[in-house]
């Protein structure tokens, strides 16, 4: 905190709690007249962010950004907001770093691949929806993992994000020093999502923990990277270790997601399609159009929450 | 090392050796019958990799897919390989995790941001090298970064990745236990994209360390994430200690791209951009058009170097 502001931020966070609005753990943001947003390419001095975004409640985000397109498509249809023919425009169209789409009181947003790509992702929602003075925000990271024990297309809701020493924990280092955070989901938000799954019965949906690795080949044990040291029988042995210890499934952004989003009071949720079963093999060889049904299946979920949220079920 | 094959891998590797070809430290893989390069959308089942990519000696690896296809339009006229009209297809059109473009001995490749992205792209690459039998291959990383003590738009040639605690290493998660990983690059070649440089002189480059990190906001000191709870001062002694260390600017992928370039045996160089000087600030609000001509300085240093190489200069 500032030197001199406690009254003043105490004063703040109070109404922030109030209204719900978006906390921003960062009181040098206060001083700054203008706000670049480099990886959307968006500024306070060249939007008006209020006006733009102030409206959004749900912001769905993604790793692939044409995913992200396909859901906000789909959103506005299942919201009656769509106009024939209207394609919806990309409001990161001045960077290819990530995309992003808005319906209504709903934003869609790409992430890329990995915790350092979403981090910076995450840094500029949150200081968006706050210009934006956005109020009780939900934020849903819907995606793709690799299951553990479930069949292929089952849909995993995070319990907790925990480490790849099963720890729901998300270590970072700031200043060269470790600092530990918390990777807490909301319970609730978690079990009404479950509730929906349950509701829409199309597909088989757990509760599980979810485990954020910083790899895709040698962090996730798999034995088809272009490096690895480690025998199948001791990939076997990590992935029934993680699956005692209550992991579901495994994918490469929960943890500082979930750190992000608590810091910053925002209900936060993980939805994730299992695209094969690791205990049975590595490589994704499933058919093209059967992988695309896997990866409607989060947007359904979700998609079925919002518009009961919304009163439109 | 799979068990019972010693004496054939030990031969291989001398065979790969003599020919430069790529080294792939994964025993598993030669018992494939097809691999699937999921993030790249090919796969030896489907794709014939030698014709495809045999002819391959230099790959040019950046974050932003519309930078690299800048980059092989650029270099495909440099070279004197454009056709007019004619626009380099995307080879990884079947996704859009990663583009893919080549122009003869050339391949550019994206890799999105941060540690993790640019590793998995990594691992897919270097298996498409090998599937391909390219030999002596040399892969470069041309990029953005936040410099240090340097004037925005200077050019760093990275002599060593280190990581947060200024440290020359690379820390990965390997079923759950920390593995170190070396991250030197190959000091010949860095010298001689120095001398690259001072022979087109039309921008200040220099030889320093590269810090990388996994986080654009806190992990790089930032005042102007979401979250920051440190103070100017401490931001300050912490990027002048990284200074001190010989570090000059501070990006997210090189550590792994060492490291992993190293394992396999190829020969690798990191080539960046200043965007800006960290300590004169945190936000990147230069203008778009100075920005996009930063961002040509290391394409067009490497294309200078490789039609040095190609006997083209």
């Amino acid at each position: 905190m500032a030197p001199g502001l406690p009254d003043k931020k105490k004063a703040e966070d109070e109404q922030s709690s109030k209204k719900n609005l978006i906390h921003l753990c960062n009181p040098h943001l206060e001083q700054m007249k203008e706000d670049v947003l480099y990886h959307f390419a968006l500024g306070t001095g060249t939007q008006d962010f209020p006006t733009l975004f102030g409206e959004v409640k749900f912001v769905c985000v993604g790793g692939s950004p044409s995913r992200m397109k396909a859901f906000i498509t789909y959103i506005a249809e299942e919201l009656g907001l769509r106009t024939p023919g209207y394609d919806h425009p990309n409001i990161c169209a001045g960077t290819d770093r990530y995309a992003m789409y808005k319906a209504g009181p709903v934003l869609s947003v790409s992430h890329g691949m990995g915790i350092p790509s979403i981090a910076i992702m995450l840094h500029e929602l949150i200081k968006l929806l706050h210009h934006a003075k956005c109020s009780s925000v939900t934020v849903i990271r819907i995606g793709t993992s690799g299951g553990i024990g479930l069949d292929p297309g089952s849909v995993v809701i995070t319990r907790q994000a925990v480490d790849a020493t099963f720890k729901p924990q998300f270590e970072q280092l700031i200043l060269g020093k470790n600092v530990i955070r918390s990777t807490d989901l909301d319970e609730q938000l978690a079990n009404e999502l479950m509730q929906c799954s349950n509701e829409i019965a199309q597909f088989n949906t757990v509760i599980g923990n979810t485990m954020c690795t910083l790899d895709f080949y040698e962090g996730q044990a798999r034995l088809d990277g272009a490096i690895c040291s480690y025998t199948e029988g001791e990939k076997l042995q990590y992935l029934k270790e993680a699956y005692d210890a209550g992991v579901r499934n495994i994918e490469m952004e929960s943890s500082v997601f979930a750190a992000m989003c608590k810091l910053s009071g925002i209900k936060a949720a993980v939805v994730c399609v299992t695209l094969l079963n690791r205990l049975e093999g590595d490589q994704i060889n499933t058919p093209h159009d059967v992988l695309v049904e896997y990866q409607q299946r989060p947007q359904k979920l979700v998609g079925h929450f919002i518009k009961k949220y919304l009163g439109k079920v």
